[in-house]
C-alpha cells in the first residue's frame, strides 16, 4: 500500500467550494442562516408554506401567490393508488425513511428524461413531492402500528395536517405553531450531505425523483438526519436536571459525545436552535412540564462552559417533538419532510447550471500485479 | 447577485481528491485500468464472478473460493416474494432503472443500523444484491412487454443467466463470453458519480440498500449510464459506412457531439474499448453483419485524426449489445448489473474509514433581505 499524499487530500470535501448558490447563506462564524437572502429568525415569523414558496420561487409570495401555492400542496396531498397499495404491502418492520424512499422512488416510474422537461415541470413534480412526503410518513406510520390510515385534511395548513394525519385528531393552535416552525427550520441548510447527494444524483441529468431518493437515503443515515433521537434518548436518559454534571463528566471522559451539540458550520450558537429554544420553552409551560427544558438548560450551561460548544437545531427540536408526543422514528422522517422545499430549490439550480459532480480519489493499492492462473494461487 | 469568486470554485469538483481509495487506478494518460492492481486486459479473460470477488474482497480467489463466492450469487439470485408481488404490480411504463431502484429500496426494508452491521456483514448484502439485480432488470423486462418471467437457471454463471432470464433461452457460448467481458468491463471505475454518490450516502452511517438506491438513481442520468444507448441510436442513424464522412462534418458544425468519444478521465484510448473493440469484431464476423462495426472503425479514423479524441467503453459496448439483440432500454441497467460489485467495494471502504462528505457552496445570492408584512408585498 502505497503511502497516503495528504497535501492533496481533501477529505470529506471539508472547506472545497463545489459550486455557486443563491439558495441559502450559513454564517457559521457569527451565528446566521439565510433562506434567499432572509434571516430564518424573521421567517420563522411566517408559515413552511412561504418558506417553501421562498426556497423553491427565490422571492417572498405576496397573498394570492401564496394561497395558490398552498391550494397546490393541498391539492398534490393525496397519493396515487399504487403508492397506496405498496404502503399497505411492505413488511411491518419497514420504517418511515424507508418507506418514503421506496414510494418516492415509485412514484418515479416512468418519468420523462429531464432533458426534455422545462424547469417549470420539474419545480411542479418537486412541489408535489413537498406536498407528498408528510402523506408517506404518516400512511407508514399508522399502517405499521396497525391503525386505519387518515385521509389528509384540506381545510389544515402543511404543518397541521401532518399532526393530524399522524395522530388522528386536529392539533391545537401551539402545536400546530411548534410543527410548523420546526419544519421552516429545517427546510434548508446549503449543501449538506443530503442536499448534496441529490445535485450529485441530478448532475448526471437524472430525474428529480432519483434524486430525491438519493436525499431521503442519505438523510437516513445516523450522522445526518437521525441526531435529533439520540437528544431525545439522552434527554431521557439524564433524567433530571441533577444529573446534567454526572452525565456529562461520564461522557466526556469516556471520549463520547454530548448529542446535540457542535457543527462542522457552525462555530456559535445554532441560530436555529435559538428559535426552537423559545419553542421549547413556550411548549414546556404550556405541558406544565420543564423537565427537559430545565436538563437542556443546564446542559447548555456546563457545554458552554466547559467545551466551549453550543445546541444545534437538533438539540431543542428534540424537546419540541417530545412534547408533540412524536414517536422516536418519526424524527428523522420531519426533517426529510421539510428539507424536500430545500431540495427541489437544490434540485432546479442543478438542472439549470448543470456540470457532472466527479471528483477523484488518490490509488494507494498496488499496481501491475502479475495476473495468475487459478490454479497458481 | 455577488459575483462568483472563480478562485475558490472547483466546479464538478473536477481535479478534486477527496478519499484515498485501494480499488481501482485509472491511468489516464496511459490509457490504463486497475481493478486492485490487476490489469483490466487481464481480467477479462476471466470471469465477472473472478472480478467481482477481487474488487470486493481486494485480491484473487483461488478455486475453491470462486466456486464457493459463485454459488452464493446463484443461491441470492431469486427474489423474496413481495419483491416480486411490486414488480408485478407496477406500472407498464416503469423502465428497468426505476424499478432496479425501487425493488432495491424495498428489499432494504427494516435494514438495521449500519453502526451495528459488521463489516462482513455489509459484504454479504452487498453480494446479495449484486445476485439480484439480474433477476430485477430480467423480471422486469418481461413483464412490462406481456412476457411470463423466466427464473434463474443455476447452471448458468452470472452473465449468461442473465441472458437467459431476459430472452428465455440459453445464450450460445460466444454470447455468454461477450456478455461477461462487457460486464467485467463496466465493473468499477474509481470515483465516478455514481459510485461518488454511494460513498457520500454512506458517509452518513446510512446503510448498504440507501447507497445503492442512490447509485441506480445517479447512474440513470443520460450524462452518465446513458451513453451505450446513444451509441446505438447514433450508429443505426449513420445507417453505412459511407455516411460517416457527412455525418461527423454535420454534428462537428453545429457543434454536436459524436457520442462515445472522449472521457473527463481518459486522454487517450480508453482500455475498456480496447477490449471491447476485439469482442465487437469478433460477434460481428460471426453474424455476418459487419455494417455498425465498419462505421465504428471508420468514425474511430476520423475522430482521431480530426479531434483527437478516442472512443470511450460505450462505443464498442453499443456494437456488441447491437449483435447481442439487447433492448434500447437494456443498456444502463446492463452498467447498473456490472457496477454493483464496484459499489459493494467503495461501500465497504467508506464504512471502514468513514468521513461524513459534506462540501461548502459559494453563496452569491443576497444578504439582509427585510422581511415585508405578506400585504406590503
Amino acid at each position: 500500500m502505497a503511502e497516503a499524499d495528504e497535501s492533496i487530500l481533501n477529505k470529506g470535501l471539508e472547506g472545497i467550494v463545489v459550486a455557486t448558490s443563491e439558495i441559502c447563506k450559513i454564517d457559521g462564524a457569527n451565528g446566521k442562516l439565510y433562506y434567499r437572502g432572509y434571516s430564518i429568525g424573521d421567517l420563522a415569523n411566517g408559515s413552511y408554506e412561504e418558506t417553501s414558496y421562498l426556497l423553491i420561487y427565490g422571492r417572498l409570495p405576496n397573498r394570492k401567490e401564496l394561497s395558490e401555492f398552498s391550494a397546490t400542496l393541498v391539492r398534490e396531498r393525496e397519493l396515487p393508488k399504487h403508492i397506496v397499495d405498496i404502503l399497505m404491502a411492505l413488511p411491518n418492520d419497514t420504517n418511515s425513511m424507508e418507506a418514503l424512499r421506496t414510494c418516492v422512488s415509485a412514484l418515479g416510474h416512468g418519468a420523462r428524461d429531464p432533458r426534455e422537461v422545462s424547469l417549470e415541470e420539474q419545480t411542479r413534480m418537486g412541489i408535489a413531492l413537498v406536498a407528498k412526503f408528510p402523506t408517506i410518513v404518516a400512511y407508514n406510520y399508522r399502517l405499521r402500528n396497525g391503525q386505519q390510515i387518515v385521509a389528509p385534511n384540506p381545510r389544515l395548513g402543511h404543518a397541521a395536517n401532518f399532526l393530524y394525519m399522524l395522530f388522528g385528531k386536529e392539533p391545537d393552535q401551539l402545536d400546530a405553531r411548534a410543527m410548523d416552525m420546526d419544519f421552516i427550520l429545517h427546510a434548508e441548510h446549503s449543501f449538506n450531505a443530503s442536499t448534496f447527494a441529490t445535485r450529485v444524483t441530478v448532475s448526471t441529468l437524472s430525474d428529480i425523483y432519483s434524486a430525491f431518493t438519493t436525499g431521503i437515503g442519505t438523510l437516513k443515515g445516523p450522522l445526518h438526519g437521525g441526531a435529533a433521537l439520540e437528544v431525545s434518548l439522552m434527554l431521557e436518559k439524564i433524567g433530571s436536571p441533577d444529573k446534567v454534571d454526572g452525565y456529562v463528566r461520564e461522557v466526556l471522559s469516556g471520549h463520547g459525545r454530548v448529542m446535540g451539540y457542535g457543527h462542522r458550520v457552525y462555530k456559535t450558537y445554532d441560530p436555529r436552535a435559538r428559535v426552537l429554544n423559545n419553542m421549547a420553552l413556550e411548549i414546556s409551560q404550556k405541558r406544565g412540564d420543564m423537565r427537559y427544558y430545565e436538563i437542556a438548560q443546564k446542559l447548555e450551561g456546563i457545554m458552554a462552559g466547559e467545551k466551549n460548544l453550543y445546541p444545534n437545531v437538533d438539540f431543542y427540536s428534540g424537546i419540541v417533538y417530545h412534547h408533540l408526543g412524536m414517536p422516536a422514528d418519526i424524527n428523522t422522517p420531519i426533517f426529510a419532510i421539510a428539507r424536500a422545499s430545500g431540495w427541489v430549490a437544490h434540485c432546479v439550480e442543478q438542472y439549470k447550471n448543470n456540470r457532472l459532480i466527479r471528483p477523484l480519489d488518490q490509488y494507494i493499492g498496488p499496481l501491475d500485479l502479475k495476473y495468475t492462473k487459478i490454479d497458481d494461487r
